[in-house]
Protein backbone atom coordinates (compact mmCIF):
# COMPACT_ATOMS: atom_id res chain seq x y z
CA UNK A 1 0.00 0.00 0.00
CA UNK A 2 1.53 3.32 -1.13
CA UNK A 3 1.35 5.07 2.37
CA UNK A 4 2.42 8.58 0.28
CA UNK A 5 -0.88 8.57 -1.82
CA UNK A 6 -2.99 7.59 1.53
CA UNK A 7 -1.86 10.33 2.78
CA UNK A 8 -2.03 12.61 0.08
CA UNK A 9 -6.16 11.39 -0.48
CA UNK A 10 -6.87 12.08 2.78
CA UNK A 11 -5.59 15.47 2.89
CA UNK A 12 -7.84 15.47 -0.73
CA UNK A 13 -10.62 14.59 1.16
CA UNK A 14 -10.22 16.52 3.92
CA UNK A 15 -9.86 19.88 1.77
CA UNK A 16 -13.38 18.88 0.09
CA UNK A 17 -14.60 18.75 4.04
CA UNK A 18 -13.31 22.32 4.94
CA UNK A 19 -15.07 25.67 3.42
CA UNK A 20 -14.33 28.95 3.94
CA UNK A 21 -9.86 28.42 3.84
CA UNK A 22 -7.57 30.11 1.61
CA UNK A 23 -8.80 32.80 -1.42
CA UNK A 24 -11.94 31.86 -3.96
CA UNK A 25 -10.21 29.69 -6.98
CA UNK A 26 -11.72 32.11 -8.90
CA UNK A 27 -12.32 35.49 -7.83
CA UNK A 28 -14.82 37.36 -10.16
CA UNK A 29 -16.77 34.08 -10.64
CA UNK A 30 -20.79 34.49 -12.18
CA UNK A 31 -23.01 31.65 -11.52
CA UNK A 32 -25.16 30.56 -15.35
CA UNK A 33 -27.75 32.19 -13.00
CA UNK A 34 -25.69 35.69 -12.09
CA UNK A 35 -25.23 35.61 -15.89
CA UNK A 36 -28.96 35.43 -16.43
CA UNK A 37 -28.64 32.43 -18.89
CA UNK A 38 -31.78 30.04 -19.39
CA UNK A 39 -32.38 28.54 -16.46
CA UNK A 40 -32.88 24.35 -16.67
CA UNK A 41 -36.21 22.20 -16.05
CA UNK A 42 -36.73 21.78 -13.12
CA UNK A 43 -37.38 18.07 -12.93
CA UNK A 44 -36.69 15.50 -15.80
CA UNK A 45 -39.12 15.03 -18.50
CA UNK A 46 -40.86 11.43 -18.23
CA UNK A 47 -38.86 8.95 -19.74
CA UNK A 48 -41.41 6.99 -21.34
CA UNK A 49 -45.24 6.64 -21.48
CA UNK A 50 -45.75 4.46 -18.79
CA UNK A 51 -47.06 7.02 -16.15
CA UNK A 52 -48.84 5.74 -12.80
CA UNK A 53 -50.56 8.10 -10.71
CA UNK A 54 -49.84 7.80 -6.80
CA UNK A 55 -52.16 7.93 -4.42
CA UNK A 56 -52.11 11.14 -2.52
CA UNK A 57 -54.50 10.48 0.19
CA UNK A 58 -52.90 9.18 3.18
CA UNK A 59 -55.93 8.95 5.91
CA UNK A 60 -55.75 4.95 5.02
CA UNK A 61 -52.40 4.42 5.04
CA UNK A 62 -51.39 3.27 8.98
CA UNK A 63 -48.83 4.49 10.18
CA UNK A 64 -47.30 5.81 13.84
CA UNK A 65 -48.35 8.84 14.20
CA UNK A 66 -45.97 9.88 17.00
CA UNK A 67 -43.26 12.65 15.69
CA UNK A 68 -40.91 11.61 18.46
CA UNK A 69 -41.70 8.02 18.45
CA UNK A 70 -40.88 7.62 14.75
CA UNK A 71 -37.31 9.74 15.69
CA UNK A 72 -36.66 7.45 18.38
CA UNK A 73 -37.70 4.00 16.54
CA UNK A 74 -35.56 4.82 13.90
CA UNK A 75 -32.73 2.68 13.78
CA UNK A 76 -31.29 0.85 10.40
CA UNK A 77 -32.93 -2.77 8.92
CA UNK A 78 -30.78 -5.01 6.49
CA UNK A 79 -33.14 -8.06 6.73
CA UNK A 80 -36.11 -8.30 4.83
CA UNK A 81 -39.08 -10.50 5.53
CA UNK A 82 -39.74 -10.72 1.74
CA UNK A 83 -43.92 -9.74 2.10
CA UNK A 84 -45.75 -7.28 -0.18
CA UNK A 85 -45.84 -4.15 0.27
CA UNK A 86 -48.31 -1.54 -0.61
CA UNK A 87 -48.67 1.33 -3.34
CA UNK A 88 -49.79 3.50 -0.51
CA UNK A 89 -46.55 2.98 1.17
CA UNK A 90 -44.56 3.13 -1.46
CA UNK A 91 -46.72 6.42 -2.03
CA UNK A 92 -45.99 7.93 1.47
CA UNK A 93 -42.46 7.08 1.22
CA UNK A 94 -42.02 9.03 -2.20
CA UNK A 95 -43.90 11.82 -0.93
CA UNK A 96 -42.15 12.63 2.30
CA UNK A 97 -38.67 12.25 0.92
CA UNK A 98 -39.49 14.43 -2.30
CA UNK A 99 -42.79 15.30 -3.07
CA UNK A 100 -43.64 18.97 -4.34
CA UNK A 101 -45.58 20.94 -2.01
CA UNK A 102 -45.83 24.51 -4.24
CA UNK A 103 -43.88 25.97 -7.37
CA UNK A 104 -41.63 29.55 -6.74
CA UNK A 105 -42.74 31.83 -8.65
CA UNK A 106 -43.78 30.75 -12.53
CA UNK A 107 -41.26 28.01 -12.57
CA UNK A 108 -37.81 29.32 -10.68
CA UNK A 109 -38.36 26.61 -7.71
CA UNK A 110 -40.00 23.61 -6.62
CA UNK A 111 -40.66 23.35 -3.05
CA UNK A 112 -40.51 19.98 -1.45
CA UNK A 113 -41.31 17.81 1.60
CA UNK A 114 -37.47 18.23 2.27
CA UNK A 115 -34.84 21.61 1.84
CA UNK A 116 -32.31 21.17 -0.88
CA UNK A 117 -29.88 24.88 -1.01
CA UNK A 118 -31.55 27.29 -3.32
CA UNK A 119 -34.53 24.90 -3.50
CA UNK A 120 -32.59 23.47 -6.44
CA UNK A 121 -33.75 20.39 -5.82
CA UNK A 122 -31.32 18.60 -8.27
CA UNK A 123 -31.91 15.11 -7.65
CA UNK A 124 -33.95 12.49 -10.08
CA UNK A 125 -34.95 9.15 -7.69
CA UNK A 126 -34.90 5.97 -9.89
CA UNK A 127 -35.94 2.56 -7.81
CA UNK A 128 -36.23 -1.29 -8.80
CA UNK A 129 -39.50 -2.68 -7.03
CA UNK A 130 -40.46 -6.29 -6.71
CA UNK A 131 -43.15 -7.67 -4.38
CA UNK A 132 -45.44 -4.20 -4.20
CA UNK A 133 -48.94 -4.96 -4.46
CA UNK A 134 -50.38 -3.94 -7.80
CA UNK A 135 -47.19 -3.25 -9.28
CA UNK A 136 -45.11 -5.57 -12.05
CA UNK A 137 -41.52 -5.60 -10.67
CA UNK A 138 -38.91 -3.78 -12.65
CA UNK A 139 -37.27 -0.88 -13.14
CA UNK A 140 -39.13 2.80 -12.35
CA UNK A 141 -38.53 6.58 -11.95
CA UNK A 142 -40.42 8.63 -9.61
CA UNK A 143 -42.26 11.66 -11.55
CA UNK A 144 -42.61 14.30 -8.94
CA UNK A 145 -44.78 16.56 -10.52
CA UNK A 146 -48.06 15.41 -10.02
CA UNK A 147 -46.81 12.46 -7.78
CA UNK A 148 -45.86 9.61 -10.07
CA UNK A 149 -44.08 6.75 -11.17
CA UNK A 150 -43.29 5.60 -14.22
CA UNK A 151 -42.17 2.23 -15.52
CA UNK A 152 -38.96 2.16 -17.35
CA UNK A 153 -38.43 -1.82 -18.29
CA UNK A 154 -38.21 -5.68 -16.59
CA UNK A 155 -35.07 -6.73 -16.00
CA UNK A 156 -34.13 -10.04 -15.84
CA UNK A 157 -32.30 -11.01 -12.44
CA UNK A 158 -33.00 -7.60 -10.00
CA UNK A 159 -31.54 -9.17 -7.05
CA UNK A 160 -28.17 -9.41 -9.21
CA UNK A 161 -28.31 -6.10 -10.38
CA UNK A 162 -29.30 -4.75 -6.91
CA UNK A 163 -26.44 -7.00 -5.19
CA UNK A 164 -24.10 -5.75 -8.02
CA UNK A 165 -25.28 -1.77 -8.09
CA UNK A 166 -24.12 -2.18 -4.20
CA UNK A 167 -20.86 -3.45 -4.74
CA UNK A 168 -22.17 -7.22 -3.67
CA UNK A 169 -24.40 -6.27 -0.17
CA UNK A 170 -26.30 -9.43 -0.78
CA UNK A 171 -28.86 -8.67 2.01
CA UNK A 172 -30.02 -5.51 -0.54
CA UNK A 173 -31.36 -7.96 -2.61
CA UNK A 174 -34.42 -8.85 -0.96
CA UNK A 175 -35.56 -5.04 -0.31
CA UNK A 176 -38.86 -4.41 -2.00
CA UNK A 177 -37.74 -1.21 -3.19
CA UNK A 178 -34.32 -0.17 -3.90
CA UNK A 179 -34.25 3.67 -4.33
CA UNK A 180 -31.33 4.92 -6.57
CA UNK A 181 -30.10 8.68 -6.35
CA UNK A 182 -28.82 10.20 -9.00
CA UNK A 183 -28.02 13.83 -9.25
CA UNK A 184 -28.77 16.09 -11.92
CA UNK A 185 -25.82 18.56 -12.17
CA UNK A 186 -26.67 21.04 -14.05
CA UNK A 187 -30.01 21.88 -12.04
CA UNK A 188 -27.67 22.88 -8.81
CA UNK A 189 -24.89 24.58 -11.35
CA UNK A 190 -26.67 27.02 -13.02
CA UNK A 191 -27.21 28.67 -9.32
CA UNK A 192 -23.82 27.70 -7.57
CA UNK A 193 -21.76 26.82 -10.28
CA UNK A 194 -18.59 25.60 -9.21
CA UNK A 195 -19.67 25.68 -5.57
CA UNK A 196 -22.73 23.66 -6.06
CA UNK A 197 -21.33 20.06 -5.10
CA UNK A 198 -20.29 20.34 -2.03
CA UNK A 199 -23.39 20.90 -0.35
CA UNK A 200 -25.04 18.54 -2.86
CA UNK A 201 -23.82 16.07 -1.08
CA UNK A 202 -25.77 16.89 2.09
CA UNK A 203 -28.76 17.93 0.39
CA UNK A 204 -28.99 14.56 -0.18
CA UNK A 205 -29.11 13.41 3.48
CA UNK A 206 -32.41 14.99 3.58
CA UNK A 207 -33.54 13.01 1.32
CA UNK A 208 -32.60 9.45 3.39
CA UNK A 209 -33.33 10.66 6.57
CA UNK A 210 -36.85 11.77 5.58
CA UNK A 211 -36.58 8.22 3.95
CA UNK A 212 -35.73 6.47 6.94
CA UNK A 213 -38.55 8.27 9.17
CA UNK A 214 -41.07 7.73 7.11
CA UNK A 215 -40.30 3.86 6.69
CA UNK A 216 -40.10 3.93 10.67
CA UNK A 217 -43.74 5.42 10.94
CA UNK A 218 -45.05 2.13 8.04
CA UNK A 219 -43.14 -0.26 10.10
CA UNK A 220 -41.27 -1.04 7.28
CA UNK A 221 -36.94 -0.55 7.35
CA UNK A 222 -33.69 0.40 4.92
CA UNK A 223 -30.54 1.66 5.30
CA UNK A 224 -28.98 4.23 3.18
CA UNK A 225 -25.51 2.54 0.90
CA UNK A 226 -22.64 4.59 -0.12
CA UNK A 227 -21.27 1.89 -1.93
CA UNK A 228 -22.66 1.61 -5.32
CA UNK A 229 -21.54 1.08 -8.58
CA UNK A 230 -22.18 4.18 -10.64
CA UNK A 231 -21.61 2.88 -13.73
CA UNK A 232 -23.30 -0.36 -13.75
CA UNK A 233 -26.72 1.96 -12.33
CA UNK A 234 -26.28 4.68 -14.87
CA UNK A 235 -25.56 2.28 -17.62
CA UNK A 236 -29.13 0.11 -16.27
CA UNK A 237 -31.31 3.03 -16.18
CA UNK A 238 -30.31 4.70 -19.18
CA UNK A 239 -28.48 7.62 -17.36
CA UNK A 240 -25.41 9.57 -19.59
CA UNK A 241 -23.18 9.68 -16.50
CA UNK A 242 -21.71 13.23 -17.95
CA UNK A 243 -25.12 15.30 -17.11
CA UNK A 244 -26.69 12.76 -14.22
CA UNK A 245 -25.47 9.74 -12.28
CA UNK A 246 -26.62 7.76 -9.36
CA UNK A 247 -24.44 8.15 -6.40
CA UNK A 248 -26.35 7.08 -3.17
CA UNK A 249 -28.83 4.58 -3.01
CA UNK A 250 -31.10 2.88 -0.26
CA UNK A 251 -33.00 -0.55 -0.05
CA UNK A 252 -36.29 -0.74 2.01
CA UNK A 253 -38.90 -3.38 2.72
CA UNK A 254 -40.88 -5.27 5.09
CA UNK A 255 -39.12 -6.61 8.56
CA UNK A 256 -40.13 -8.33 11.33
CA UNK A 257 -39.15 -7.34 15.05
CA UNK A 258 -38.67 -11.37 14.81
CA UNK A 259 -34.98 -10.81 13.11
CA UNK A 260 -33.55 -9.06 15.01
CA UNK A 261 -30.78 -11.85 16.18
CA UNK A 262 -30.24 -11.65 12.32
CA UNK A 263 -30.40 -7.78 12.20
CA UNK A 264 -26.79 -8.87 14.93
CA UNK A 265 -25.06 -11.11 12.72
CA UNK A 266 -23.82 -7.84 10.62
CA UNK A 267 -22.16 -6.59 13.76
CA UNK A 268 -20.72 -9.77 14.73
CA UNK A 269 -16.71 -8.80 14.66
CA UNK A 270 -17.50 -6.00 17.26
CA UNK A 271 -17.74 -9.16 19.88
CA UNK A 272 -15.39 -11.29 18.51
CA UNK A 273 -12.52 -8.30 18.02
CA UNK A 274 -13.87 -7.78 21.97
CA UNK A 275 -14.06 -4.03 20.22
CA UNK B 1 -13.24 35.28 -15.54
CA UNK B 2 -10.96 32.30 -16.52
CA UNK B 3 -13.79 29.86 -18.52
CA UNK B 4 -11.29 27.22 -18.87
CA UNK B 5 -10.48 27.02 -15.09
CA UNK B 6 -14.41 27.15 -14.54
CA UNK B 7 -15.29 24.08 -16.47
CA UNK B 8 -12.20 22.08 -14.55
CA UNK B 9 -13.48 22.65 -11.45
CA UNK B 10 -16.82 22.26 -12.59
CA UNK B 11 -15.90 18.45 -13.73
CA UNK B 12 -13.82 18.53 -10.60
CA UNK B 13 -17.09 19.03 -8.57
CA UNK B 14 -18.62 16.32 -10.80
CA UNK B 15 -15.54 13.79 -10.07
CA UNK B 16 -16.58 13.86 -6.43
CA UNK B 17 -20.15 13.06 -6.64
CA UNK B 18 -19.90 9.80 -9.03
CA UNK B 19 -19.09 6.77 -8.08
CA UNK B 20 -17.97 3.24 -9.08
CA UNK B 21 -16.47 5.10 -12.31
CA UNK B 22 -12.56 4.40 -13.10
CA UNK B 23 -10.09 1.92 -10.53
CA UNK B 24 -10.05 2.42 -7.36
CA UNK B 25 -7.37 4.79 -6.98
CA UNK B 26 -5.02 2.32 -4.29
CA UNK B 27 -5.78 -1.40 -5.28
CA UNK B 28 -4.71 -2.72 -2.54
CA UNK B 29 -6.02 -0.14 0.01
CA UNK B 30 -6.96 -1.50 3.75
CA UNK B 31 -8.57 1.36 6.20
CA UNK B 32 -6.67 1.92 9.72
CA UNK B 33 -9.53 -0.82 10.88
CA UNK B 34 -8.56 -3.31 8.85
CA UNK B 35 -5.25 -3.08 9.90
CA UNK B 36 -6.33 -3.07 13.48
CA UNK B 37 -4.91 -0.09 14.78
CA UNK B 38 -6.89 1.46 17.93
CA UNK B 39 -10.08 2.67 17.99
CA UNK B 40 -10.23 6.97 18.18
CA UNK B 41 -13.12 7.93 21.15
CA UNK B 42 -16.70 8.03 20.16
CA UNK B 43 -17.09 11.51 21.15
CA UNK B 44 -15.23 14.72 22.03
CA UNK B 45 -14.32 15.09 25.43
CA UNK B 46 -14.89 18.06 27.05
CA UNK B 47 -13.22 21.17 26.86
CA UNK B 48 -14.06 23.10 29.78
CA UNK B 49 -15.76 21.68 33.18
CA UNK B 50 -18.87 24.57 32.73
CA UNK B 51 -21.20 21.33 32.18
CA UNK B 52 -24.59 21.81 32.03
CA UNK B 53 -27.22 18.92 31.80
CA UNK B 54 -30.04 19.27 29.62
CA UNK B 55 -33.55 18.03 30.62
CA UNK B 56 -33.89 14.13 28.93
CA UNK B 57 -38.24 13.86 30.05
CA UNK B 58 -39.51 15.77 27.57
CA UNK B 59 -43.63 14.91 28.21
CA UNK B 60 -43.83 18.28 29.45
CA UNK B 61 -42.34 19.96 26.39
CA UNK B 62 -45.08 21.52 23.87
CA UNK B 63 -44.91 20.32 20.33
CA UNK B 64 -46.42 19.10 17.09
CA UNK B 65 -47.21 15.12 17.75
CA UNK B 66 -48.15 14.41 13.72
CA UNK B 67 -45.50 12.89 12.10
CA UNK B 68 -46.99 13.43 8.44
CA UNK B 69 -48.17 17.04 9.26
CA UNK B 70 -44.68 17.75 10.57
CA UNK B 71 -43.03 16.83 7.58
CA UNK B 72 -45.61 18.53 5.10
CA UNK B 73 -45.13 21.81 7.40
CA UNK B 74 -41.79 21.55 7.49
CA UNK B 75 -40.10 25.34 5.28
CA UNK B 76 -37.30 27.27 5.77
CA UNK B 77 -37.47 30.06 8.06
CA UNK B 78 -34.78 33.18 8.13
CA UNK B 79 -36.94 35.70 10.10
CA UNK B 80 -36.87 35.29 14.06
CA UNK B 81 -38.70 37.16 16.16
CA UNK B 82 -35.92 37.17 19.05
CA UNK B 83 -38.17 36.05 22.24
CA UNK B 84 -36.93 33.23 24.61
CA UNK B 85 -36.53 29.64 23.73
CA UNK B 86 -36.79 27.00 26.76
CA UNK B 87 -34.33 25.07 27.49
CA UNK B 88 -36.25 22.02 26.93
CA UNK B 89 -36.94 23.28 23.39
CA UNK B 90 -32.93 23.23 23.04
CA UNK B 91 -32.32 19.90 24.58
CA UNK B 92 -35.24 18.47 22.27
CA UNK B 93 -33.68 19.37 19.42
CA UNK B 94 -30.07 18.46 19.84
CA UNK B 95 -31.80 15.37 21.21
CA UNK B 96 -33.69 14.65 17.98
CA UNK B 97 -30.40 15.58 16.17
CA UNK B 98 -27.23 13.79 17.79
CA UNK B 99 -28.79 12.03 20.86
CA UNK B 100 -27.23 8.70 21.48
CA UNK B 101 -29.79 6.13 22.50
CA UNK B 102 -27.73 3.14 22.87
CA UNK B 103 -23.90 1.88 22.66
CA UNK B 104 -22.39 -0.52 20.45
CA UNK B 105 -20.10 -3.43 22.08
CA UNK B 106 -17.81 -2.07 24.77
CA UNK B 107 -17.26 0.95 22.83
CA UNK B 108 -17.12 0.61 18.79
CA UNK B 109 -20.22 2.55 17.81
CA UNK B 110 -22.88 5.19 19.80
CA UNK B 111 -26.54 4.58 18.29
CA UNK B 112 -27.82 7.62 17.63
CA UNK B 113 -31.10 9.19 16.81
CA UNK B 114 -29.62 10.04 13.12
CA UNK B 115 -28.16 7.23 10.85
CA UNK B 116 -24.70 7.71 9.95
CA UNK B 117 -22.37 5.67 7.87
CA UNK B 118 -20.89 2.69 9.84
CA UNK B 119 -22.18 4.41 12.98
CA UNK B 120 -18.98 6.50 13.39
CA UNK B 121 -20.89 9.47 14.35
CA UNK B 122 -18.06 11.86 13.50
CA UNK B 123 -19.89 14.98 14.30
CA UNK B 124 -19.43 17.63 16.88
CA UNK B 125 -21.70 20.53 17.79
CA UNK B 126 -20.90 23.64 18.81
CA UNK B 127 -23.22 26.47 19.17
CA UNK B 128 -24.07 30.47 19.70
CA UNK B 129 -26.49 30.81 22.26
CA UNK B 130 -28.49 34.31 22.68
CA UNK B 131 -32.47 34.26 24.74
CA UNK B 132 -32.61 30.65 25.53
CA UNK B 133 -34.04 31.02 28.98
CA UNK B 134 -31.31 29.99 31.38
CA UNK B 135 -28.97 30.08 29.96
CA UNK B 136 -26.00 32.67 29.47
CA UNK B 137 -25.73 33.96 26.27
CA UNK B 138 -22.40 32.54 24.49
CA UNK B 139 -20.67 29.65 22.92
CA UNK B 140 -21.59 26.26 23.62
CA UNK B 141 -20.70 22.55 22.66
CA UNK B 142 -23.05 19.87 22.87
CA UNK B 143 -21.94 16.93 24.70
CA UNK B 144 -23.88 13.81 23.49
CA UNK B 145 -22.54 11.62 26.09
CA UNK B 146 -25.46 12.09 28.85
CA UNK B 147 -26.92 14.48 26.70
CA UNK B 148 -25.32 17.62 28.21
CA UNK B 149 -24.54 20.73 26.89
CA UNK B 150 -20.93 22.76 27.94
CA UNK B 151 -20.55 26.83 28.42
CA UNK B 152 -17.30 27.52 26.34
CA UNK B 153 -17.35 31.40 26.88
CA UNK B 154 -18.83 34.54 26.27
CA UNK B 155 -18.12 36.63 23.12
CA UNK B 156 -18.09 40.45 22.49
CA UNK B 157 -20.34 40.57 19.83
CA UNK B 158 -22.77 37.36 18.91
CA UNK B 159 -24.66 39.23 16.21
CA UNK B 160 -21.21 40.32 14.53
CA UNK B 161 -20.06 36.21 15.12
CA UNK B 162 -23.08 34.79 13.51
CA UNK B 163 -23.17 37.08 10.93
CA UNK B 164 -19.51 36.90 9.65
CA UNK B 165 -19.25 33.22 9.84
CA UNK B 166 -22.31 32.53 7.79
CA UNK B 167 -20.20 35.12 5.00
CA UNK B 168 -22.47 37.88 5.99
CA UNK B 169 -26.16 36.44 6.35
CA UNK B 170 -27.18 39.07 8.52
CA UNK B 171 -30.85 37.62 8.67
CA UNK B 172 -29.01 34.57 11.04
CA UNK B 173 -27.76 37.22 13.88
CA UNK B 174 -31.17 37.19 15.31
CA UNK B 175 -31.38 33.17 15.88
CA UNK B 176 -31.55 32.19 19.70
CA UNK B 177 -29.55 29.17 18.49
CA UNK B 178 -27.06 28.42 15.41
CA UNK B 179 -25.53 25.07 15.54
CA UNK B 180 -22.28 24.72 13.54
CA UNK B 181 -21.18 21.49 12.76
CA UNK B 182 -17.56 20.40 12.81
CA UNK B 183 -16.14 17.08 11.45
CA UNK B 184 -13.77 15.35 13.64
CA UNK B 185 -12.03 14.14 10.58
CA UNK B 186 -10.31 10.46 11.46
CA UNK B 187 -13.06 9.04 13.71
CA UNK B 188 -14.31 8.55 10.42
CA UNK B 189 -11.30 7.98 8.55
CA UNK B 190 -10.43 5.02 11.43
CA UNK B 191 -12.65 2.91 9.41
CA UNK B 192 -13.15 4.36 5.98
CA UNK B 193 -9.74 5.91 5.13
CA UNK B 194 -9.46 7.35 1.79
CA UNK B 195 -13.86 7.02 1.08
CA UNK B 196 -14.84 8.29 4.02
CA UNK B 197 -15.19 12.00 3.05
CA UNK B 198 -17.92 11.96 0.04
CA UNK B 199 -20.47 9.82 2.30
CA UNK B 200 -19.46 12.15 5.34
CA UNK B 201 -21.08 15.11 3.78
CA UNK B 202 -24.47 13.18 2.90
CA UNK B 203 -24.11 12.10 6.91
CA UNK B 204 -24.72 15.62 7.79
CA UNK B 205 -27.67 16.00 5.73
CA UNK B 206 -29.27 13.35 8.17
CA UNK B 207 -28.37 15.83 11.19
CA UNK B 208 -30.14 18.94 9.53
CA UNK B 209 -33.19 17.21 8.45
CA UNK B 210 -33.74 15.73 12.07
CA UNK B 211 -33.05 19.47 13.09
CA UNK B 212 -35.65 21.04 10.68
CA UNK B 213 -38.17 18.27 11.66
CA UNK B 214 -37.81 19.36 15.48
CA UNK B 215 -37.82 22.84 14.63
CA UNK B 216 -40.77 22.35 13.09
CA UNK B 217 -42.50 20.44 15.71
CA UNK B 218 -41.58 23.10 18.31
CA UNK B 219 -43.08 25.79 16.17
CA UNK B 220 -39.81 27.35 15.74
CA UNK B 221 -37.90 27.70 12.80
CA UNK B 222 -34.32 27.64 10.79
CA UNK B 223 -32.30 27.48 7.34
CA UNK B 224 -29.69 25.02 6.95
CA UNK B 225 -26.60 27.11 5.42
CA UNK B 226 -23.57 25.90 3.15
CA UNK B 227 -21.47 29.17 3.18
CA UNK B 228 -19.67 29.31 6.40
CA UNK B 229 -16.53 30.68 6.94
CA UNK B 230 -14.35 27.67 8.52
CA UNK B 231 -11.33 29.73 8.97
CA UNK B 232 -13.19 32.15 11.30
CA UNK B 233 -15.32 29.23 12.84
CA UNK B 234 -12.47 27.10 14.06
CA UNK B 235 -10.33 29.96 15.52
CA UNK B 236 -13.74 31.11 17.27
CA UNK B 237 -14.68 27.96 18.83
CA UNK B 238 -10.88 26.83 19.44
CA UNK B 239 -10.60 23.89 16.68
CA UNK B 240 -7.69 22.90 14.78
CA UNK B 241 -8.75 22.83 11.81
CA UNK B 242 -6.13 19.78 10.38
CA UNK B 243 -8.21 17.04 12.90
CA UNK B 244 -11.24 18.99 13.17
CA UNK B 245 -12.87 21.99 10.88
CA UNK B 246 -16.56 23.47 10.73
CA UNK B 247 -17.83 23.17 7.46
CA UNK B 248 -21.71 23.82 8.30
CA UNK B 249 -24.54 25.57 10.11
CA UNK B 250 -28.08 25.93 11.13
CA UNK B 251 -29.69 29.05 12.77
CA UNK B 252 -32.63 28.45 14.18
CA UNK B 253 -34.99 30.16 16.44
CA UNK B 254 -38.67 31.33 17.46
CA UNK B 255 -40.92 32.42 14.64
CA UNK B 256 -44.15 34.28 13.93
CA UNK B 257 -46.33 33.53 11.18
CA UNK B 258 -47.38 36.86 10.86
CA UNK B 259 -43.96 37.22 9.18
CA UNK B 260 -44.25 35.34 6.41
CA UNK B 261 -44.16 38.41 3.84
CA UNK B 262 -40.77 39.07 5.10
CA UNK B 263 -39.61 35.73 3.93
CA UNK B 264 -41.10 36.25 1.12
CA UNK B 265 -38.87 39.13 0.79
CA UNK B 266 -35.53 36.89 0.57
CA UNK B 267 -36.92 35.69 -3.01
CA UNK B 268 -38.30 39.02 -4.32
CA UNK B 269 -36.15 38.52 -7.18
CA UNK B 270 -37.99 35.71 -8.39
CA UNK B 271 -40.95 38.29 -8.77
CA UNK B 272 -38.76 41.34 -10.53
CA UNK B 273 -37.15 39.17 -12.90
CA UNK B 274 -40.48 37.25 -13.72
CA UNK B 275 -38.94 34.06 -13.23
Amino acid sequence: MDEQKVRELIEKGRALIRTGYGKPEIEDYQSDQDLKKPQPPLVKAPMTENIIELPMNFDDVEYNRDFLNVINSRSSHRVFTQEKMSVDQLSFILWCSQGIKDIRGRAYATLRTVPCGGARHQFEVYMTIQNVEGLEDGLYHYLPMGHKIEFLKKIDDIRWFINASLQGQAWAGKANVVFYFAMDFYRDEWRYGIYAHRVSLIDAGHITENIYLAVTALDLGGCAIGAVNGKLCDDTFGLNYIDESIFYAMPIGTVSAKDKEKEQDFYSFVKEQNL
